[in-house]
Parts: C-alpha cells; structure tokens; sequence
C-alpha cells in the first residue's frame, strides 16, 4: 500500500517516520521548499511529489492547517483519485473541514485528530513515537466509507493509539477547553510577565511550574490563530467558564476567605484522580 | 558539622537526602509523627530529636510552612543556640519572615528561597537531586553574619545550586509573577474543566499542553492557602497583570482581530528567547 503526506511539518513528519514499515512508498508534498529538501534529508518521505501525482495512491494524509485542508479537498475531488483512496485529515478543529468537504470524497474521507504534539514544528521536529499510546479522535465515521474506516482504524491500531469516535461538534468543544483555551492562558502568562520592567529578574527565578505554564507560549501563532478562527464561538466560551474560575479566586483572596479558597484549590485537585 | 532540619517533607527530605556526605551527623524535627518514621525509613536522617536539643548543633534548616517558620524562630531565639550557629529558613515569601525574626538570632539567619520543587509533597516525595542546577536566591544578607552567609553560601555550593542576592520585598514581588499567579491559573483551568458537564469525556482527550497547565493543580492546598495569604497584595497585582492579557486575547477574539492576535502571541514567544 502506498500513502501521500500533504505538509511535512511535526504531525506529517512524524507519521511519516512511524510509517515506514506499514506502507511500500511513502511520498509528500509540500509547497515550503526548505521543508521539502529536510523531508528528504531526514527520510520523513521517499520522494516528493505533486498533488495531480496522487491519482494511485491508496492513503493520502492531509497534515496541514485547517484551512489548506479545505482547499486541498476541493483539489482532491477534481483529480480522477483510486475509488477506494482514503483520505485522512489531521485537522484540529472538525466540523467545518467535514461541512466543507465536496461530497464526491466524502466517503473516502475519515476526520481524524490526534491528540499528541509537541511545542515545536517543522520537519526537525518529527519524532518516530509521536502518535504511540495517544488519543485518535475520528469524527462522524458513519458519513465515511466502511472500508476506509476500516483502512484507518488499521493504520491507528499499527501506530499502537487510542481510537475515540465522536461527533465532529461535540469534538470541537471538548477541544476548545482541553486544548484551545490552555494556550491562550499561556500565552497571556508569557505576555503578563513580559509585561514586567525587569523580565530578565523573573525569568532567572522561573522554575519547573512556570516553565510548564509557560511552555505552550512557544507554540506556532500563524497555526493557532487558524485554530482559534475556526474554532470561535468555542474558545470563547472555554475562556469565560476560565475568567469565572480566575475571578473567584481572586474575590476569595480579596476577601480573605482562606478556608473556602482551600476548599476551591481541594476540588482542583480532584482533576488528576480521573486523569 | 551537624545539621538539624526542621519538617520531614520533600524539601527537608530532599535537602538531607543531598548533604548526606557533607554533614557528619543530620537530626530531624517533624511534629507528624509518621513523617518521623518515613524520614528514618527512607535514610533522610539519622535520628529524630526535639527543639530543645538543637543547642550543640552546627546548622538548622527550617523546611515548614511561613509560619511554622516564625514560630520556630521564636522558640530556637530562647534556647542557648552556638553563637555562631548557621540558620536557613526556605519559606516561600521573605518579607514576613525577616521582619519577625527575633532581634537576637538575627545574624544567624540566612532567609532563602530555592526555586525548586516538584507538585509532590511529605518524607517520600524527596529526590537527591531537586537542587542541582537550581537557583537560590538568598534575601537581605547584609542583616546575617558573615561567617554564617559564607556557610549557607558554601553548602549551597555543594548542591551546585546557583545563588542570586536579592532585596525580600523584590523576591516576594517577583514570586507572586512567576510562582503563585500560575498556580492559581492552574487550579482555575483544573476548575473550569471540572465543571464541564462530561468531565471523564474531556480528561480522555488531555494531551501533554493540558497535563502540563494543569500539573500545578496538583498541589497540597494547605501550603499553597498559607503562601497566598502571606503574599496577599503582590499575588493580586499579578492576578491583574495576567487578568488584563486574557482581556486583550478575549477582545482581540471576539471582534476577530486575527492579525493583532498573531502579534500577541508573536510577543509570547519573545519569552523563551531569554529563557
């Protein structure tokens, strides 16, 4: 079976490498040149191709911003692909990618999103065991073809992950608490002590808990800006249930009711008993 | 030289665990009497003594909460301490401490802060090496004898921590920024998670971005009240400062600023350059 990846940054890359033994070629696509000479250099892919090159492949995995998703799928439905091609996309919000997908390929297209990453990016950034003992989230499979499914869920069960199926709307609001909203928290954690006249006398002091908090601020904004586009009303909402958490510590801290702000931080703790 | 240290937990533990080969002989004092036991157990000690029998000993590190701390300088202030007996506190804020320290054992205090520590806490916490490469930061010295900052100072050069000098009330500014703010981020993301109806539904698709942000909403609630209370109006400055952030995200998100949005974060990432 051959596979095409479209955009070899991390999430491509490293599919890439952990793929090597499932697939006989690998090919990618990508229209960043640099990205396309690391891919080749660092055996992300065999070949680097086109996408009016992809009309035998049996895979093709979309691993790029949201957006490129969309338009790639409109270009995908033009070519005269393999009848039974199944097309993956990573894409981390869902819903509009499924709305927006020409119905031709419908069927062919299987809505996937791994929960795994790291704060890097790029074709360096590729690592072998990025998607090994992660979540795969699949969203409304019952639109997709049971032998594409069945196609993915292989690949999945090869890459040794956790399938989830869920509904593509339901996936975008879990995404927007679980994943959006944290980067925004830091972010704002970042620029809140950037803010401060003497930056370098914090950040001499950061130890391991401001280093985690702060982390997911190195993240790429071009990419997350997309997400927090296409995932607005969400992320918007995962804000406000933050803000009411924030402000009621802080009118317990104001106030000084120190027992009730134990209770507050007992109950978060309680997270990491179903984690 | 002999050391005591005064509450058995990850610090005390850890700091034990780490002299080992400097001290000849290290006692311990912890009112919880199956910390005493662990401590024995798990090799941080030697032996388990009282205050009162702190009178021949070299130096006595005060690894208990902010006003445990207080309190116990109170009591070693009546005792008839060696003249030039060596005493560390490591409470999380300074201010408070040095101002009611006894007049008396004064110069025999070296206030410090390690910025260090894991979101485990008790005897079976401590690890050798939570010091290494970690900063110590080391408050109001020109107030502590020479002979006992040059002993702090030594000890601390045998955990290879590195040492920065700094006034209290700077330290306790700058550790409500980049300590005590994101722990009350972190339990407020915990919160606002927790409160979603479908919480297992959410904890199933945490990837490492969300284990990372909520990590500190791990920790022991008591401490941290204790922290928060003594550190009262810096923490809330910088409840503000990060307050003001999130608005600008949440503004620049609602009105679909995209652009500007890229910018903010583009300024977040300036963060780990200097980092």
């Amino acid at each position: 079976m051959t596979c095409a990846i479209v955009g070899l940054g991390l999430m491509g890359g490293s599919f890439g490498l952990a793929t090597k033994k499932y697939f006989s070629k690998i090919v990618g696509i990508d229209h960043n040149k640099s990205h396309q000479e690391d891919a080749i250099k660092l055996g992300l892919v065999d070949e680097i191709v086109e996408l009016k090159d992809l009309e035998n492949v049996d895979v093709i995995v979309l691993a790029i911003p949201i957006r490129g998703i969309i338009s790639v799928l409109k270009e995908l439905s033009k070519l005269n692909l393999k009848d039974d091609v199944l097309i993956i996309d990573f894409g981390s919000t869902k819903e509009s990618i499924i709305k927006e997908c020409p119905k031709n390929i419908r069927r062919n297209l299987v809505a996937s999103h791994p929960m795994a990453g790291t704060e890097y990016s790029g074709p360096a950034a590729a690592i072998e065991d990025l998607y090994k003992n992660k979540v795969m989230v699949v969203c409304n499979i019952e639109e997709s073809g049971d032998i594409q499914v069945k196609r993915a869920f292989d690949i999945y069960n090869f890459l040794e992950m956790k399938i989830k199926i869920m509904d593509a709307k339901e996936h975008d609001r879990h995404a927007a608490f679980i994943s959006h909203m944290p980067h925004i928290v830091s972010f704002s954690i970042a620029n809140a002590v950037l803010n401060q006249e003497d930056k370098e006398h914090i950040v001499t002091l950061a130890a391991g808990g401001f280093r985690d908090m702060s982390r997911l601020a190195k993240s790429n904004p071009a990419m997350w800006r997309d997400i927090f586009k296409e995932n607005k009303k969400n992320l918007l909402d995962s804000i406000e249930a933050f803000k009411d958490e924030l402000k009621r510590a802080k009118d317990l801290i104001e106030n000084e009711k120190w027992d009730e702000l134990y209770e507050w931080m007992k109950k978060g703790n309680e997270l990491h008993k179903i984690m």
